[in-house]
């Protein structure tokens, strides 16, 4: 069946969730949102877009910082209401310079930061 | 840091998104809802707790099913509005039957089933 982004269930703000996975180790790099065109043109483009909720805009991943997502490949999920993108990911994911975002880890009732800065 | 859920930035309807991965493979479950009290749940009793928003109603996962979801490992982003839930699944994650929910994927701008039901 061929793929239809509008086919899609987005919330009341016309977003999905989109999760981005290292297609090559497995590793939950972050997730963020996009919508109906961001869908499209990451698949165009092949360069992973989101959309940006505070800036309410476009955001190409990487496209300012250098650390761009390519796509390898997207998935949907049962529900049609949520996104797995398969990346290879170009330097680190995180704003905050480390390769994930889900760097703090809950360790007998505490955090933890399990993950440094990328040099 | 002792770890506090109602520090983490929930939507305005109170949730925030989990993500499940399976800790031994990598492979991304699904995606669902938590509240304040189903992340403290699932870090009190080790079995991963959503909040289902078609129910309204705390979400064992697997209490009816029998597919259990214990928790290994929670860890939370960077801007503390998604959370990682890293399981030993016991059986298949998806209503389906299927291993993970995101059994769809997009190739060649169609819609194509890359997993089976378990048996």
């Amino acid at each position: 069946m061929p793929f239809d982004p509008s086919s899609l269930r987005f919330d009341t703000n016309g977003l999905i969730p989109a999760i981005a996975q290292d297609a090559e180790t497995g590793e939950v790099l972050m997730m963020a949102w996009m919508n109906a065109q961001s869908v499209a043109r990451t698949l165009e483009t092949g360069r992973v877009t989101y959309w940006s909720r505070s800036r309410q805009s476009f955001w190409v991943k990487g496209e300012s910082s250098g650390h761009l997502q390519h796509l390898v490949e997207m998935r949907v999920d049962c529900d049609r209401d949520c996104l797995l993108v398969l990346v290879r990911q170009e330097g680190p994911a995180c704003h905050t310079n480390r390769r994930s975002c889900f760097y703090t880890a809950i360790r007998d009732g505490a955090e933890t930061e399990i993950m440094k800065p990328m040099l």
